[in-house]
């Protein structure tokens, strides 16, 4: 999708977003209003090493410059998103899914760009790319929360990305909020996470199944070579499948904790959700409004909105693209 | 205590700090270098009411004034806490010990004295006084805890007071952690203060008495014609009295989840503890690190410091005076 396609004015900034996953590499050429002149997607080395993906980097970029005819001091900057830790120095602290410790990505895509670079964490900076272009336009204060494996955020506040003081903040996802049957991948337990992500949808329909609730789940459960997905409950749920009713209601009654918590927290204009748990928004929307409602403190009147976010999987490329042109 | 008393450079600005209270109003005469030139109490009118309170406000101002020899024109500003929610145009939006719901404090105040008013949350500005003048010096992000009869909050980020984007926000002690066998006055189960707090102490104590677990406390109770005060709880902690224990583990382990959780979500430089509670903190500060370590999601090295809060009841009036100067 390419957004804002009504030319700018004179001064628009091109910057390269990439949104760098586990599994794929996202890179969008924008302007500074937001447009995506090209976006493309790479994906990453199966081996994860750095080496490997500065080269991927390093390759997509020039190729970009090349296709579109620009040159590199036409590009302000190159931002990138990250699955983990990034601190103020550009370097990766750590990144799990990559297998990423304590690596200088600025600096190396620096030297192998000749463009100046920013790194930072890619829920943060899909949040800011909301914050920009999309559910969080002309805020100060929001949230996005991204529902997807686990359940990530990008925290802006009085209009800057928020990171806290040592790159280690907005780990929303593990909020304690109560008791679990199992324990989160942090070692605690009662991580929001382990109530509202798909991993936590999942586990407790299987948790139900196996504990011989009747379901139309069990059957495509057994059928399948592989586990039920969030898509396949929220369908049952649709179909009114008592265990994905059941699973629903309760991933949307701590979701509202989270919330509620976050809303008393942050007081923000808008909470965003985002990430793939999103795209059923419908099936739980308005009872998470209800139920969040019923526990924030200020009740009458609470300003906050919750809402489904814009940008979809453009929000990272978009929000990196702006992380290097603000901040 | 009279703080800072070395003579400051040239461009010494003075202010009147104030926190409002249900039961005292205290004001000090401060400097822009944190010295408190004066400081002087007076009682809350038993009404609350709004008149009446703007007239002992106006009194003592003029009073301090007209000892030190000073006029309005000296005075920079007059900084206000208020226990409740503050709006960005200086009215008391609600402030339930006070029965006030949206009252103009600022307008008021300032017409009566004639001097620049700001008007801000109690917690806030005492967490503004620790930012500037104590346990929360030198840091950009940093959060004030006071463990009182409730549990109130003070944020700083990126340098400045943090209310929201409505002045509704830092309501940490309504974050809800669990579930609870009694219910928060707010009207939900598992709130932080119905853990960490005078209250929630007190509370478990009578709950556990009452379960008929035997106690030094139980007869302390049935002997005194008012109820346990935390001291008491403390003190019998200090002598091993089991429930007592009991209790303050409890509370303890509560507070723990709330901090791994601010820990979480802010990764401040500093977490303060102030109120009450706070000047018993060596019965549980070891272990309140100890827990709270063990949930933090980056957990080794975690840099963000637990400390009890230096400034004690100073820390609302410094924080009222920086509030009107540099905000």
């Amino acid at each position: 999708m390419v957004r804002r396609m009504g030319m700018k004015k004179h001064q628009q900034q091109k910057m390269i977003g990439i949104d760098l996953g586990g599994t794929s590499i996202k890179f969008g050429l924008v302007s500074s209003g937001g447009e995506i002149l090209r976006k493309t997607k790479r994906k990453t080395p199966a081996s994860k090493n750095f080496e490997g993906v500065l080269a991927v980097i390093q390759g997509e970029v020039e190729g970009i410059l090349q296709e579109e005819g620009l040159e590199k001091k036409d590009i302000y900057g190159v931002g990138i998103g990250i699955p983990g830790v990034a601190n103020g120095k550009g370097e990766v602290v750590f990144a799990n899914n990559l297998f990423w410790k304590n690596k200088p990505l600025q600096r190396e895509l620096e030297i192998r760009l000749g463009i100046r670079v920013k790194v930072g964490n890619d829920a943060s900076l899909a949040g800011f790319g909301e914050f920009h272009f999309g559910a969080m336009e002309n805020t100060r204060n929001a949230l996005l929360l991204t529902l997807g494996t686990g359940l990530g955020a990008g925290v802006i506040i009085h209009g800057k990305v928020f990171h806290g003081s040592h790159y280690l903040g907005t780990e929303i996802g593990h909020m304690i909020v109560g008791e679990n049957f199992y324990d989160c991948n942090c070692g605690n337990n009662g991580c929001l996470e382990t109530f509202a992500s798909a991993t936590a949808l999942v586990k407790y329909v299987n948790h139900l199944l196996d504990a011989q609730e009747p379901s139309s789940l069990k059957d495509l459960r057994e059928g399948q070579q592989k586990p039920l997905t969030p898509q396949q409950i929220f369908e049952a749920a649709r179909k009114q499948d008592e265990v994905a009713l059941k699973a629903l209601n309760r991933f949307t009654r701590y979701l509202a904790v989270g919330m509620a918590n976050l809303i008393n927290i942050f007081d923000p204009e808008v909470i965003a959700l985002g990430g793939g748990l999103s795209e059923s928004g419908e099936l739980f929307l308005p009872e998470l409004r209800r139920r969040t409602k019923t526990m924030t403190y200020v009740k009458e009147n609470n300003p906050t909105e919750i809402v489904i976010a814009d940008l979809k999987n453009d929000a990272g490329i978009l929000g990196s693209a702006m992380f290097v042109l603000k901040e």
